[in-house]
């Protein structure tokens, strides 16, 4: 009998944050195969016989080739493994999701998606940043600062320069210099906020306010650590007044979902 | 003393995919402030006890105003109470939650925000349309079709009509004609996909693939119940060979999330 994989959004980091999808699917897997975006506190939920293999992209780990992922998930899948495949926010944004479920298509393997808040929703109600707000956007747009190496950065500058859309960027900090500069080029203020994210809705979140012109000398000076998201726009400009506070570290989650059906 | 206010999202519809953290907070109001946009499956989770004050818009309801909600919000912290703010999918994606916020700051009262998956989220994992994929989507956008009455759509069409970013129309049922027909003049393809589903995650979910040219006279022929979101770009047009299954009608939930802390 063939198993079934989960594709399944862990959220930005904090357990709390899971859908309660997620956690029940998450209690009852007999394999997790994790990005090593999911936080430590949420992994801690996996359940004790579980076969847990981390793959994708940590600093200072190779990752798992896409390839191997996917075939990693047919096998188990094939021998009868009820599988969660746990991704870092929601699997369906920059999160190779439904690349994953053609391969699983294409084997005959059923499968399934748990949406997950994505690190731009964890960012904005954990900093109290909005993605829309009256007067100051009429929409969000995601996009990845992360480009193929030596290729260019494939994104459309003129398109981005709204001033009334919420950019975030997504895998941004490596390029977050010459983002800067081509949203200026393009016509963006100079001292249009940004606010950068890191490690959102967890205990080790850190923020910095900035803006356009000088992103790129504030995070030489004072470099945060991945994962980062940065949130560009004047609704950034709310976090000299609307800050909330840093998340506060949570005593131990023993989270469990019952009585469901 | 003062309560403390929750904005709080509620995610698509389907309870599941509420947060541990949305359901706990939920299961303790003392006073649950929702829009109609919440699903019933999710008010049923409310505590008997609870006083439950329906606000917001819904089909032949007048909708109280912002004003009077951020009132009511204010007054019902001021007794003392803790109340949970419940709007459809996250606080801060259209959901004017940081306005609330503004006026409970402004009378020193204190609150939080609870993110819910979108529902543009929602409407992938359960579709099978990914908002971003690999060749198809570098990027996603979420915009507002709806307009102030009689005033224009406040959208810039030459920024939104790029092939590579997938574009969700949030409240654009209205108004669906215009947008096609303003994308295709500003270069978009006539046979670029769309994808409308309505109730998004619930037993009530319905969908409709169309393209820019016939979406109009789609909708015309087969109108869809509210809430309706569009996905257009090139990854709708994955919904001819990875559609997935429309959600099954649950069982009731009894959902609870028990020792946590
Ligand atoms: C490969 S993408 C995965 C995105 C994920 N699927 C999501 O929906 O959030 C990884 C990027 O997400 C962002 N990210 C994920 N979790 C984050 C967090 N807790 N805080 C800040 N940024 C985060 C960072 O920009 C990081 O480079
Ligand atoms: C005022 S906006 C609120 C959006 C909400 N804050 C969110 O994050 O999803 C209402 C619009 O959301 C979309 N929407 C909300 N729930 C939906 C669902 N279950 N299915 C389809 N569209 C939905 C529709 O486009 C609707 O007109």
């Amino acid at each position: 009998m063939a198993g079934k994989v989960y594709l399944i959004g862990a959220g930005p980091g904090d357990p709390d944050l899971l859908t309660l999808k997620a956690l029940r699917l998450l209690q009852s897997a007999e394999v997790v195969v994790h990005d090593r975006l999911v936080s430590p506190e949420i992994m801690a939920l996996t359940p004790a016989g579980a076969l847990c293999v981390p793959v994708g992209k940590a600093a200072g780990f190779h990752s798992v080739p896409q390839d191997r992922i996917n075939e990693l998930l047919v096998e188990m899948a094939r021998d009868g493994h009820r599988v969660v495949r746990l991704k870092g926010g929601d699997p369906l944004i920059f999160g190779r999701g439904s690349e994953e479920a053609e391969a699983l298509a294409a084997a005959g393997i059923p499968y399934a998606y748990v949406p997950g808040i994505t690190a731009a929703q964890g960012a904005a109600c954990s900093t109290g940043v909005p993605l829309t707000h009256r007067g100051l956007a009429t929409g969000v747009r995601y996009v990845t600062g992360h480009r193929a190496q030596d290729a260019a950065l494939e994104l459309d500058w003129q398109s981005l320069a709204d001033p009334d859309t919420t950019l975030v960027v997504y895998m941004g900090a490596a390029n977050m210099v010459e983002i800067a500069a081509r949203l200026i080029a393009a016509g963006m203020p100079l001292d249009l906020p940004v606010l950068a994210v890191a490690h959102a809705t967890t205990p080790r979140e850190r923020r910095m306010l900035s803006d356009l012109a000088r992103i790129g000398a504030d995070l030489a000076r004072q470099p945060m650590e991945a994962p980062v998201l940065f949130v560009i726009g004047r609704v950034a400009g709310l976090y000299e007044t609307a800050a909330l506070p840093l998340p506060q570290r949570q005593r131990g989650a023993h989270l469990r979902v019952v009585g469901h059906g």
